[in-house]
């Protein structure tokens, strides 16, 4: 019997406007282009359990920051077990479109859910799976929304928050860079997609091995 | 300012058959009886945010089992936060059928999710509200079985699980009131429901002071 190489898990994050969605589906493409078996996947969602949670948490309950903070990671759990771990044992290298840095960034940071509840949860739904790569998509709050008016997008709950929430959450995402370089990139998203792509590859270059 | 005596928080538990609803409807109008304001609740639900979440639960998406427990306890914050602390604040008795004793029976006794699962989200969700009594009817799972089919209820899913199951969920549940007989009395709900309902009442009185 031989085991698949378990796959690489690279994750996008950053707030609104950054070019995350985009960047992500290209990378996937640029992977794959070497070669490279890729799963493209995004939270909240990524499996029918986690989609179900999703949708309970975009209805706008307006739940309990602890309680929101508890949807939040049994949807990832849900994702993690069904769609994740598997890809990646299977020898898929993973691409997602936000993970666990938004619930930290956006819920302790930006909402002030205790450090302790964030992490409490990541123990009990990840057991250990971390990211090899977490690229951080960083830009002004002021330029991200902008960005994501013209892109027509329909403000959603956390975009109708106000200027002072982004600001937290862009300086939790620099401080969570900060405290893990290893695992995190922080790129300039004010430039052009391409330029930014071009960054990306670098990353993916220099930290995984493979050519840009 | 005044502020009102906090009230008593009061939960039935045990597996189906053992009469909770109805003892539970019961004992809050023989509290009522006593001039005592009493909120009758019950989980999963007893708010509006957590009755969507049991929707979700109800619906039968087979969610992972540490997914599952995240989101009995995202139910059950909400309806701690939304409705059982105020209503305790306020001065009313609460009398909740079904509550944390239950998801650490099914769950962790029943399914096999680990107890710091379990003690962790505890924790988190509740921030040290327990119940002042908890009442745990106990019947043999055949004889409830037997009679949650006679009332003509549909099996729900954990119905329809096999007997070790049920026999684990008791033993949960026994093992649970040995483990805290300060806040736990096991009632013997083989018997009659005019026989359990009086000793509820004892069991009130004793502990809580509130006539027979």
């Amino acid at each position: 019997m031989t085991q698949a190489t378990p796959g690489r898990f690279i994750t996008f994050e950053g707030g609104e406007g950054g070019g995350k969605s985009t960047q992500a589906r290209r990378l996937a493409a640029h992977l794959s282009a070497h070669g490279i078996p890729v799963l493209l996947t995004r939270e909240p969602g990524g499996s029918a359990g986690a989609e179900a949670i999703r949708a309970l948490l975009l209805n706008g309950h307006g739940f309990d920051p602890v309680a929101e903070a508890m949807l939040m990671f049994a949807a990832r759990r849900e994702h993690v077990m069904a769609t994740i771990r598997p890809a990646l044992a299977a020898g898929l290298w993973v691409v997602c479109d936000r993970f666990v840095d938004s619930t930290r960034a956006y819920q302790c940071h930006g909402q002030g859910v205790p450090g302790e509840v964030y992490r409490d949860l990541s123990v009990l739904a990840l057991e250990g799976l971390m990211p090899d790569l977490t690229l951080i998509l960083d830009v002004p709050p002021e330029l991200g929304m902008q960005r994501a008016v013209q892109r027509g997008v329909a403000p959603d709950r956390y975009e109708r928050l106000d200027a002072g929430f982004h600001a937290r959450v862009r300086a939790g995402f620099l401080a969570i860079a900060a405290a893990e370089p290893d695992r995190c990139a922080v790129l300039d998203a004010t430039k052009g997609p391409e330029e930014v792509f071009a960054a990306i590859r670098e990353e993916v270059a220099r930290r995984l091995g493979v050519a840009a």
